[in-house]
């Protein structure tokens, strides 16, 4: 099993999360590119930690808003979205491979992820500049998004991942944030669930029914000490139950 | 001989420059990689058709300054200038690579430029980022400045560059901007000069006096229609004289 | 009749239209403020030349958007929209007030003109900001739109300008720019429906049946030369049936 | 005696210092207007609590430059310089009214302050667009400084101040951060300088002698859990000893 995270989204003299614990606990860094948040020295510190613990490391490319830090869906048009994703493709493979390694995949951020989930010409042009980039690149996303079928329907290897601290439909899709008991706070309880899904176990899903999520990889959170935490709770409990943690990409 | 020209200064929706006319004059372009200008579509559109042409693509990397061009001096801590400037060499090496070529040489712009010149702090810096990203890269830059020893030092290949419209003092400088007649605008006297520079004969330096200048690549300008024009009139002037014009990266 | 015009949309070392021939032509500005374009040099320039002949000032209030010029859609919060326009209109103001004379009006631009036409969270954000910073202050928009029914509400004096290139439907709404004819590009078909408008007189409409537009202001382009000419063509036409031309901010 | 303190400095999602701690503890707060650091929504927050405790707002402005946190010398154009400023206090002043009271006075962060120390060409635009904003605003800074002589020579009223925790020279002058000893950590001995200067007392310069310093605003830090305590003793210290605190701008 793998354990993702977002990392590298501080800015200038602004911190946010702890990288390098979280690069304890987790097997691949989804790093900032420079456009919602991070900037070329925490680039190069991120990678140059990721590689030193052989986690591995993903462009986790956004919208060009600092301001709010990628949450805002934009109406970019897809001709300019892609050449974006292509920029910080391109910016944060030299960090990689100034640090030894090389970006391994692709994961959207925020409101980027959420858009691709269901808009066609965004999906489409991030997956074209992955495509054009490096076809051997694989995405990461949520299975049954419009992002997967049409990276997968241009030759990318889609990768499926679950979220920690997220409710589920019956449908297995994510419970909208904006309902009540969406995002679970419960350590014991996402370790419990995380366990479950890496080991082919059913979860309860919203309605109290059994549903098997069988992810690739399980995005965990560590933008506060507490979520920190949870992330090594996770860790352990996966280790505890006899889960080999390793990266997605091999 | 070579001629290159800064290319790809558009944002946005603002525009600088004849990209396509000047292509078909040049064959080198130092393209700006969005930091002092340049976007993503830009970089995209500048390397697809330096490539279709032949012209040889390099990193015109800049201080993150688009407000003031790149023009201004910025006190920019060493690492982190570093930093900035591989970002820069990802990000247009990226497009030059999907474009069917790579990134060929590495020249600093602007402020950058004047700054290298004698600043040993800065100037190691972008020193170390090319070494870093590929050592292979030529740098181009004025004979003399602390910008190519330290690149020879670091064991980077430094090439001289002349400037077609600039008047230089009997030591071989050029006359600061400051002083009357530091810039040459008559079409015919520009193209003559090159066209001596070009087959090792002298020009009259600042004093009336002969002066050798021998560069690798002759820098023309094409910010404006008119620029344009003197820079076709160099090209001229210098295949009829018999001269060869290819990059000189080969 | 009041004659309104985009200005200010350059910045830094990229211009964009010739602000000096356009404030030659109209009585109302509206100014950039920085966030889509414009910076705080071109700000001080064109408040001072519009004071100078007598122009209107009008808060040109836009997304923080320079990449896409504010030209696309962004899902901002309400609160921070208002805050951003509360900050256009604050900054803008000082170097009216410097000039002489003060902002006059408001009115959104690009991406957000056409938001705030149907979007009730944006339209609220930004009314209340006019009216936070200045009850008095009139907001320039189309007949019908939310925008202009929410700044009444708020007490806000709501000003129809209607466009002078644009073709309109039946029902007085302007035809989709997706549509073909939606534009028009005939100088002389242009004064005239400006005279026409500017007298009472009815227009075609798409379908080819007479529309009376009752417009304040009419919005000229100046972005291109021939835009500028044609603005010159409207004002001659207005002035030639006896039009008195005058800020309609009185 | 006055306390005044830097704030407002976080961006985006991104936070810096406990502003709502430091404003029970300041008289004067130095609030970021969005070129640094801050932005509007920021500026909206910090002014409101500013003047709900009867905190005088200050715009502290400075270069255009987020990445570096306005830390870093830039080379800009005093005419640019200018225009910014005025740019921010219009900014700044819009929240401030908005929140029930007007920016009060001015001062430069950063590495604008070190600059305007010294450097008359950007001190002149400094004190340009303090003077053409409104000529009633105090500025702040270093007794011995070339812009608080320049202000005064334009009629601005020129306000000292000194640092809680800097060591100072014989002269009266900062000893400079790069030497040992430079900043002060000890809560108690901050104090009690402050306490000193306050009621005027000598405190000992760097040579161990005896040295009067008689500011009318003390500086404290706020960016660090730390630093505000600090700032705490030093309020505590300052009241024990009968001295009243209220904003220097009476």
């Amino acid at each position: 099993m793998d354990l993702n995270a977002d990392m590298g989204e501080g800015f200038g003299s602004w911190s946010m999360g702890d990288d390098s614990a979280l690069l304890d606990v987790v097997t691949s860094a989804n790093v900032a590119c420079g456009f919602h948040a991070g900037d070329p020295s925490i680039m190069r510190r991120v990678t140059a930690e990721a590689v030193e613990r052989g986690v591995a490391i993903g462009a986790h490319v956004g919208y060009a808003d600092k301001p709010g830090f990628g949450r805002r869906f934009l109406d970019i048009e897809p001709a300019a979205l892609r050449d974006e994703v292509v920029y910080q493709l391109g910016a944060l493979d030299a960090f990689a491979r100034i640090a030894g390694d090389k970006v391994r995949y692709v994961k959207p951020h925020g409101a980027l992820y959420n858009t691709v989930g269901h808009h066609v010409g965004q999906a489409t042009a991030v997956v074209a500049a992955v495509a054009e980039y490096d076809k051997t690149l694989p995405v990461l996303g949520l299975p049954g998004s419009v992002w997967l079928r049409l990276a997968e329907e241009a030759g990318l290897t889609a990768v499926h991942e679950a979220f920690a601290d997220r409710a589920y439909t019956p449908e297995g899709t994510l419970v909208s944030r904006r309902e009540a008991g969406s995002v679970l706070h419960d350590a014991d309880e996402i370790a419990a669930r995380c366990t479950a899904m890496a080991t082919g176990q059913p979860i309860q899903d919203s309605s109290g029914g059994s549903l098997v999520v069988d992810p690739t990889s399980i995005c965990v959170h560590g933008d506060t000490p507490g979520a920190v935490d949870i992330a090594r709770r996770v860790r352990g409990a996966l280790e505890g139950a006899g889960v080999t943690l390793r990266p997605f990409t091999g």
